[in-house]
């Protein structure tokens, strides 16, 4: 029950704090058929943000050079995969220490929360734990996804999959517990509805410092102050990548409710939908307006991460907001979004596909934003958690990527780069027929 | 509650005036589990259809040449997302006026019917407002969708939006207002499930005043007759379009049940997605059969548009129709695609992706065929509703291009076609690397 | 109830029999909310098993040349097509011959099961017969597909579709009905959860036989002995292929407990999302190291094949295992992905897809893994039931590829081959703009 009480304390606004109030009259549902809802709300929510891998893999695929696009799907496919192994392995244990109970080696969960299920002691607000960890499961992935992304085209396959490895199965789960698992950010009021800083913000602090130690592509950055461009292989792919993220979001944001067996639920989950995706509608649209305000052309890439950026942002607090807010606060994350891509640029980082500006600076943005519409929270916490995360995940990801640079080496070299890590890497092309110019 | 009991209105046929009858002795259920239910139908339903967005787009991406398949994942993004914006800021008001009471700017979601429901007062067939709200915008998106691959390749960007805006906020919801917000078209018994003609054929009316005021793409109709065959870019993605699209379907004709918390519903949305599915089926089979025969191949766009052609043709009523009604249905879908294609040619309009004859004729077809299985409605209501809708969306797009034509100006310039909108508009590639013929 | 019923039979295990004991005292849920979330489940499982099409489709589109690449999407979207309406017309009345009652040509679904419903004879553990029939529908249309991959780049069209509709609603059908129709090998105890045996195993044996009299393609096994490679055109789409599969898996596994309406079932459900999560994990990357140890480079198509491997094989059992034994058996399942693609090159069988390796193969492991985890099956039943559907879908299968090889001709011309069958059966491209190598 961990986690529901956690996130239920999170939401208090007032206007959650009302409905509280009223719900003793909606407490009707019976407990078993409360605990299916809220079943399956994990279930339907973890679906579709397991597909967020897919999305991730094609936003990243559709951004690369062909000469890397395998590569980056075996990534993809793959990081998804050992975040389940660690999150189940180690992960999962580290971040809901109080899960404790539940751990026994391969029998995890068939332990001692189902059992009181099976035994007809069901309480309101109860969920399937199996339920539960696949939900938490999928947001472990998502963290895993930001990273490969933006240090594509350079990094080598393995040592960046023993990266995810840690990443998955102890530094996301560590930072996670601080809250989710009912730790001291918990405790002390830190507000963060669906991981805007503990998922996007903590990946994004993993794929920045990995840029910093991986450096530049070859050509990215020009003796004379130029800046390579090197155009994505497929925007198709790459747009359809977004709308699977977008769609997966609805999971990500709606699921992060915890519950749905009641009127009360059903309500909050809808109203979530309608802020998530209302913030990435003024996101893209504010990219959109932003790069043609400052470019004289709308930049499609500029749009598609505006859509990100606004989902990022409103994932900190998507049940608070009115839906007014919530389009100011998803068209903030579109701007910033637009504005951090030459920033980025200027510090000569290279991010492949953007990752930074809409996982990292957005995270930022909507977990600040979250005072605007939920009274619990305050600015003075909220920094706290986003510097506290910030400098965890930073510091143990530079002490990881600095640990396989020296023993393994985590680079490609000049030669394998200029090939493309498909061929290199894998042996193969990921487009065998078409002509690259 | 007025939209459900319009549509349940609208339902009434011998089936399910039996099922109703019956219905009392099973309304056993818990009025907010039955809220829940209802509730979690819109989500679940509302989220597929949303991705219909991205099967609009994959469809439409691998219709068009490649020199324009960037530009329109632009339109397909920002459509949905302007769709999303204007039926929330105008939209959902105008369309369902009834709403008026929970109209209040930015509070729009934290009114009066919610309200009821948090304070216990929660009555059989309920659902959360925001929940209906997704569900009933993501619909106003299916309509937007259906114009841009029509105009695609030639419309420039930010009129195509201007006119996206005005569709969802003003003229969709009103000619909806007519039917599902209670008005006229429904006083007057008009039967449209869940949207042949005000969603499918509205959105196919937009779509080809556009097409007769904007004008065929250079080199289409040749002055000595022939016409210019430009194929698509991207079969397999047009092919992951329809796909997705077929998805979607399930939740767009499934949760226009609008109810799911009963065994009769339940029935219903189940009955639903077999007519849905074997509509789609037909369309394709049909649309396959009926190529081979007049041209002695089968032609893949022709399969795929055949299943839409199916899948339009059963919204306007899929839960009455038996399995073989439905598959009859579908299947002169499949077949009026294939033959309108040609007719289009021979009347000089231009229609990239092959939408009218898909969701404008086939809509009407799908309208025309109500009373066929569903004794409430009659030829003369369905056709009055036909003409109406078509009589309204056409003048009042006509209009809107006409304005937008002789102010912004609609049309790329002969060279900004020629070299393709990726590059004029947008100043990029979609397939940077590949050497285009 | 007739699957209902033979589907709990069957889970029978230490785990499940503990379970079902104390279910009595959580049988509280009102039948009605049980039968409405034992619909949902069938449904929303049935909506992403339906969407397994698609990512057969972009798995299949992907691992063709580019030449052939319009040809299977044409044969994934008409063989869906044909599988539903096969299915409809026959295959379901033979593979559930208790539901005789319902049989009555076009009424199949407004007949005796839901009208009992309807009349408020609900009994715990009912369901929509309609949602039923959906997802046994997708089910079947899945062990077709399977069959289009194998034999892709040389089967002409029309036959290829005869035979799926053949495969759909007669021979799927009767080896289903031997289990989940409870026929004899349901009534031996032969346990086969989800299907590796019925559905994949049955696909793959289609596909296998398809595969020796059909022959390979040209140029595949060379006079001297050697293995002409044939690259997939974009392994970028197969990789979407695979995750969407994966995505459709939940619905595969966790819809197949057939029933969500109490505490019992959403916890088994729960538990079977993630079991088949971690052996699809651990098929991706027991590929993965298998490929590394064995050939020095990690293959992308390996990997891919991992995951359906993994899928497949805990698709018999993905209750009873605990999540290390779910990863150990989907392991085994990559691991026999990898040995067994060079086996078949050296029995010179062309499988483009390496469906066999993994439907087939995996198919056998997973129904033979079956007792390691759960009690109530034993190895000598599975190797039956294994033998009996392999000998009975290969004989028929054998028989008809002969009748059909004999009569209307199952290959493409040395010339048609050479050319693709883009080009000579559907006289298009897929591609047209890019210049193939």
């Amino acid at each position: 029950m961990k986690t529901i009480t956690k996130k239920i304390t999170a939401l208090g606004t007032a206007t959650l704090i009302s409905m509280l109030s009223i719900s003793p009259a909606l407490a009707a549902v019976d407990p078993e058929v409360d605990y299916v809802f809220n079943s399956l709300l994990f279930l339907v929510g973890g679906m579709v943000v397991m597909f967020m891998a897919a999305g991730f893999c094609m936003l990243e695929v559709g951004m690369v050079r062909s000469k890397n696009a395998a590569t980056i799907c075996l990534k993809n496919i793959s990081l998804y995969s050992i975040a389940g192994i660690m999150f189940y392995l180690v992960g999962y244990h580290l971040m809901y220490g109080q899960a404790n109970a539940y751990w026994g080696g391969l029998d995890l969960f068939w332990g001692a929360d189902d059992a009181g299920a099976l035994a007809g002691d069901i309480e309101a607000g109860g969920y399937a734990a199996g339920s539960d960890w696949f939900f938490q499961m999928v947001f472990c992935a998502t963290a895993a996804s930001i990273v490969s992304g933006t240090l594509a085209e350079r990094i080598k396959l393995w040592p960046f999959l023993l990266f995810t490895a840690i990443l998955t199965g102890i530094i996301y789960p560590i930072q996670g517990s601080w809250e989710w698992g009912g730790g001291w950010l918990d405790q002390l009021g830190f507000s963060d509805f669906a991981g805007s800083t503990l998922v996007h913000s903590a990946g994004g602090w993993a794929a920045l410092t990995g840029a910093l130690i991986l450096g530049a592509r070859k050509g990215k950055f020009l003796p004379n102050g130029q800046i390579g461009v090197f155009p994505g292989s497929s925007l198709p792919l790459a747009t359809l990548g977004v709308f699977i993220l977008w769609l997966g979001w609805f999971g990500f944001n709606g699921g992060s409710q915890l519950a749905l067996g009641s009127a009360t639920n059903a309500i909050a989950v809808s109203n979530i939908f309608i802020n998530t995706n209302l913030a990435a509608a003024a996101g893209v649209m504010a990219a959109m307006a932003t790069s043609q305000a400052v470019y004289k052309k709308v930049d499609l890439t500029m749009a598609l991460n505006g859509a990100i950026g606004g989902l990022v942002a409103i994932t900190a607090e998507p049940l608070t907001p009115t839906p007014g807010m919530a389009l100011l606060i998803g068209a903030v994350g579109g701007v910033l979004v637009v504005v951090t891509v030459p920033l980025l640029d200027r510090l000569k980082i290279d991010d492949v596909v953007g990752a930074i500006p809409a996982h990292l600076v957005c995270g930022i943005w909507g977990t600040l934003a979250v005072p605007l519409t939920n009274a619990e929270a305050s600015f003075s916490t909220q920094i706290l958690g986003i510097v506290a995360v910030g400098v965890f995940v930073s510091a143990s990801s530079t002490g990881l990527w600095l640990l396989l640079k020296n023993t393994i080496g985590i680079r490609a070299s000049e030669e394998e780069e200029l090939l493309g890590l498909d061929r290199t890497e894998l042996g193969l092309e990921a487009y065998p027929e078409f002509v690259a110019r």
